[in-house]
């Protein structure tokens, strides 16, 4: 993990990174009233950047609505949520369960992120979501590079996958390549653009070659940044394939670190969330068909049995009548 | 159900119905050669109107791509799918099982609908298709409305639901105020319009309402229609919503109807949606935990016997696998 | 114009209205406060219903950004804005004149909209916003219907629009006419719902018609109503299209009541709105071909003038150049 | 231009070349008989790739729709297009003036595109449109990489622009620099990989980096390629924006050979979109009020004139009385 606040760096970032640090500084200890509803565990965290990988980060700028808005909406009432919270979770798991999905639109996050190329390529095939990225046509992007901590073997049965951590030795020298490789690239795309390291002209007598050129030499680890502003429901299916174990740990880490800001904002969707999507599971026609032969004989037809083993589970029982029906079906 | 083609109606709509038939024997008459993917068992339904409900309709105007275009694209490959049947097959059951959608995206259907303006209402909530409706400003709409041949009683425990049919009295002095009421209107609303019911002026001294604010008087069962044009993988979305036993009864004929359609237009991926979306189901972790507490006991462990079990359910080894993690998850 | 707020209507509308205007005053006394970007002119107006129409409304319900996002997301910046306001002014008329769209996308607006359905149809077709519309499957619609003031005529030219009011007797003949058939309708949905317009069962030997079949007898005027939430590029895309005189004057009225709200939440976007789209113009090549044989004779050619035209016109000396551009191309 | 069906690779590519020039040829041999709507003039190109950048292509794959379909939903009627084809051309022509763009939603078309990744990450900025890219996660990509073949110099004006090319001298230097990095960086990612150039292990002793970490180091001017979908409307869109002569040159080069194609799917649809969008202008409030005052004095009074000119410049009756209605507006 990095400490954005303190890195330091070759050049014209170190000048920005003190820059932005005050920048951050200033608008965090500014505040106005507000009619609007307002979340506290997430003004507590506002602008602050949460770092991932070793250069990247993620900073919530701004946010629309929270758990009770979604009741709001989906009651289209003209107060916020229902008299009790109780009330309120009662919905939201109502909602979730069914797919129910609109309500959950009526929420709106707005992230700053600093990530590798690579990953920016992976996230933007979401396309429900709203993006300006940093232009390297117009400004030149940083010696910043994506180096992995410890290098990842591929796979042998999933074409797609990594399978375990290189040994040590061959670790480290893939590690070295990748770093000389960002070096070297990087150095190519000053001499292109005639530029110093400090952003001077390097060589008076030639022009240098266009920033929307000179850029195409720059590996798919360079860092680039962007806003990035989704809604709630959206971001929760961002984020069931994003933190999925299939997902590249790359894009996994910012995943992971955007499901703690939505837990603090939402927390009573981020529980439904992982009640019925995350920690739950699809079964095919085919698994459930499976699933029955290996019941307990006479279990279904057990009342008393069923009803305590119902209690333990925590299902409520308008789910439980549901749960026996889908495992009923098809009989 | 209706029967589309014979249907006689007053006024203006009986030469319109035969011209109309004109032109789709017209259309079906003629082929032209074509290098494009092509799906004989959908040309063979092509422009002819599946009846649905007492007045509507669905007609397949115009598709895109076939089963082996999915496999193309998500190989990104040069020709058609892979040698083999088998192996598309194969591809497609996976791309449907892990949520890979893209390719579904890749397949696009026209239809020509249709439908009483509450259904149309429900529909349109699906964004992501294009459509075009008839338009109320432009032209007078005929003179039909839906009326349910046995009207279905409010449901006590489902706020939003039906609850089993009314008995033949009831039901049948509903059906009357509901036609008395259509034709009420529509009386009312060629009168704002000035016009008679075969598209004359009615009355020389007047000028009539214009037509965009005459339709506000036309109850929410008088049928409009739409070109609605939407991919594969959106249109399957739509299905396992609307095609769903908590979907209106209304829309959910719909969804059936273009089902069927569906069935014929890619069989492989229509089997493999059946498998794992509306014949599969989605459990809870609070589900999860209770179905581990059903199972016999000590079935996990006897590897042979779920071996057994798994050939009769016609799981693969692979998702065989993926379910057993599934069951001990959490443990 | 209506008055919301005194508004009294038959049965259970009467202490439902009170209820309203008690929560609207309950969620208007408090405020917390908050690090995001806030706009005083819009909380002033927070949560007021904005009349429109005769019963109905728009009601701001929730706000992210301002004026200073867009510049903030624009630059992929650390702070708001830049340092100073004519530099903010000259990005976001840059932006719009140039449609890079995507900062506008920054900033998000949430509605709360009573309005006629037939005006909701209309507007549901704006695709790229979020709905959650009251249910008539769930709950029982109010008796409330649009009737125009003074009843319009059909254009004679213009086969989907208006041409004059209608003479006060037409007028007044149809207004009874609409009046008569939503009473009507509305008492025969009392009827198959077997309620009382109070709430209560009307005969307790029938079951009652479903809420989901009984809503379709009520005609396209009657009142529904929705949370809608939009970014500002597609909201400013939605007002170019339906405050334009080609739009029924039925949803003008409520493009104009959000364009107000727009002005006072983002000023600087909105007159840039205003100069390069409303109250701008696009010509056709035919056209631009057309006003070249127009021109004073050699007016191109004299610089000094053209320079003191520019200064009168209030155009920019970029701005001015591409002006010239346009003028001379396909010379 | 490259010559895709010729050119000669190193290792893999050169079986591949082949194997794809086969199935092309395959795929174009065959035809099949449908009623759907086809253009001869798309069919005659349909799977060819077309040359764009050094080693780049666009290929149609398929498509739906032609002018008669976008007609046809317009009216939402049941046969083709209307009986003339004057009618259509009018009727196309006034939905594009109008921005009626739904009917234009109405024809897909589908291309496979081979690109470099700095182009694709422009291009993928336009959502509204269905895409599979090459996985580099699940396979290994080819040594291709894009060079400029005459280097361009940074705009002293335009921060995200160029001026002009560089004098051969640094231009050739320019080319060695980035020819050179690419092949380092390739030789760097097949070590990585563990693998030769023909796709054999190097070094048993070692594991290789997983595919989705070694591809980090190839710079943005390496090729992929992609299946993209996208409707006419959203299509047309993206050219107005990437055939734009303020777009980057690497991504106009493609928007002008799909530019190129649409001609040939939708002449008429092309004819209006180049009147109305492309060679026409969007004048701002400011530049009408300064072309009122460069007018010929009494110009707009001479009606005999005006007819004159009208005639001269191809304006319809209708669209001229438009343009009146725009230049005096504001007065």
């Amino acid at each position: 993990m990095n400490d954005v606040s303190k890195k330091a760096e070759p050049g014209r970032r170190r000048d920005s990174i003190a820059e932005e640090a005050a920048e951050i500084k200033a608008m965090r200890a500014e505040t106005q009233p507000t009619r609007r509803a307002t979340v506290p565990a997430l003004e507590a965290v506002l602008y602050e950047p949460i770092p991932v990988l070793d250069s990247g980060f993620v900073r919530v700028v701004d946010y629309l609505g929270d758990d009770t808005a979604i009741v709001q909406a989906a009651r289209v009432s003209y107060g916020r949520g229902t008299k009790k919270v109780s009330d309120d979770r009662g919905l939201i798991r109502y909602l979730m369960r069914h797919r129910h999905t609109t309500p959950f639109e009526m929420c709106e996050l707005k992230l700053h992120v600093k990530l590798p190329i690579f990953v920016a390529r992976q996230w933007i095939r979401h396309r429900t979501a709203n993006v300006n990225e940093y232009s390297a046509r117009y400004s030149v992007l940083d010696r910043e590079f994506y180096v992995p901590e410890r290098m990842a073997a591929q796979s042998e049965t999933n074409r797609q996958g990594r399978a375990g951590e290189l040994d040590p030795t061959e670790s480290d020298a893939a590690r070295a390549l990748i770093q000389g490789d960002g070096d070297r690239a990087y150095g190519t795309y000053l001499d292109l653009l005639n530029e110093t390291e400090g952003g001077e002209v390097r060589d008076p007598s030639r022009k240098g070659v266009a920033r929307e050129l000179a850029r195409m030499v720059l590996p798919a680890n360079v860092y680039t940044q962007w806003y990035w502003k989704v809604d709630l429901h959206n971001l929760l299916h961002f984020l069931s394939l994003r933190a999925d174990p299939h997902a590249q740990y790359e894009i996994r880490v910012y995943a992971e670190a955007i499901g703690a800001v939505v837990q603090k904002w939402v927390p009573i969707t981020w529980e439904a969330f992982e009640d019925y999507w995350t920690k739950g599971a699809r079964l095919s026609a085919q698994a459930l068909r499976l699933l029955k032969t290996m019941l307990a004989p006479g279990v279904l037809a057990d009342e008393a049995k069923l009803e305590a083993l119902r209690k333990e589970s925590g299902l409520s029982q308008r789910e439980f009548l549901e749960f026996l029906d889908t495992l009923k079906r098809g009989e």
